[in-house]
């Protein structure tokens, strides 16, 4: 990400695990020969198994350290075909427009702190989309039912400034690790259809969050309009 | 209701249909004996199920006439307990403190076009329910990623006043048939939280609303503080 002003700025783009799994529908956009983008694809949790499944894949972080770890993965294990990671920024992807059929963002969106990034990362990955491409997202929906999380939001409100983000400390140092975002159902569509895609799939999900709390979820896929 | 300045009041309280069924969670929060209350009960959907469960049930509605069809298809049904109906308001229940058990608001808040009038709903239906009773809500969520009720919900904003209201016309005569609001779960959970429930349980779903539209819904059960 760009640097912002703000004082978390340099805690962006660190190694944020999760345990989002990639979901299925996914499949449903993918063809022989296709090529995939996955953004934000940290470890190479979802590029990997992309991998495996003979589709011609690239992942971008903008980690170095994470990146290591997903090559290292890699090797480990029997990739028809080897995916290309290379560090990037999200917001200034390495690539020409219209090169990948489709994109991933699985639960990346959620470590991008500020709005104006957000949909700067959408119309991006619009861009190296080919006509018709598809851009699935999976990520972490604003749980009001859950006291934990209402009272994060609510308390947090102060120093993110924006609704729905909360700050998240080492348990063992007590510092400041990150802060992600929970979005709700109209920001998501809204970042797709004001930056180029129209809502082609959309899915309310559960999903479980690195700490293991069960939280709402959404799996989206924008269609390049 | 109680009688509002807006221009559409007088349609409040008419008889507006859906398909939404009662989700058996319903079942872990009754128990041999207990009372229970259905507010908004209309044709006795809910009602009369619960009677042949064999649960003292009372519904409410203000609607005369959909309580003479609750009363009629009860008659033609094998009920062990007669549920008694009552025309009542929502807002001033004509029943004792800590009455009941169990209170159910199936597909009724949608109906009810005032905040205000929501808020007092709750206090009213807490006032009415035992100390640790439940309050059982199933209601529709706002369904940003469908085309239809986003346009809805936006180009009906400047009428409603309120986000997620929307109005629904008569097929054939074209005429305002009824207002109605799909709610956020954050809406919803402050609505409970702020009057007089905790959060017991809480469920996104999809429902499906009487002109045959897919749309986000919520199971949400509450308890009585």
């Amino acid at each position: 990400m760009e640097s912002q002003s703000c004082s978390w700025s340099k805690i962006e783009g660190k190694n944020i695990p999760t345990t989002v799994e990639l979901d299925p529908i996914i499949y449903k956009y993918t063809f022989s020969g296709c090529r995939i983008l996955d953004i934000g694809c940290a470890n190479g949790k979802v590029s990997i198994p992309l991998a495996l499944h003979g589709y011609s894949v690239a992942g971008v972080d903008i980690n170095t350290e994470v990146l290591s770890m997903a090559k290292s993965s890699c090797k480990s294990q029997n990739c028809l075909q080897i995916p290309l990671f290379a560090k990037g920024n999200a917001t200034i992807l390495p690539f020409a427009d219209a090169t990948f059929d489709v994109a991933v963002m699985q639960a990346f969106l959620t470590t991008v702190i500020s709005k104006e990034n957000r949909a700067r990362i959408i119309r991006e990955a619009c861009r190296v989309l080919k006509p018709q491409g598809h851009l699935y997202i999976a990520d972490f929906g604003q749980t009001w039912h859950s006291k934990i999380y209402r009272e994060r939001y609510i308390n947090d409100l102060a120093v993110t400034k924006e609704e729905g983000s909360f700050l998240a400390y080492d348990q063992k140092t007590g510092e400041l690790a990150y802060v992600a975002h929970h979005f709700t159902e109209k920001e998501l569509v809204f970042l797709l259809i004001e930056n180029g895609f129209e809502v082609e799939y959309f899915k309310n999900d559960e999903f479980v969050t690195r700490t293991g709390n069960q939280v709402n979820g959404f799996v989206v896929v924008g269609r390049k309009e």
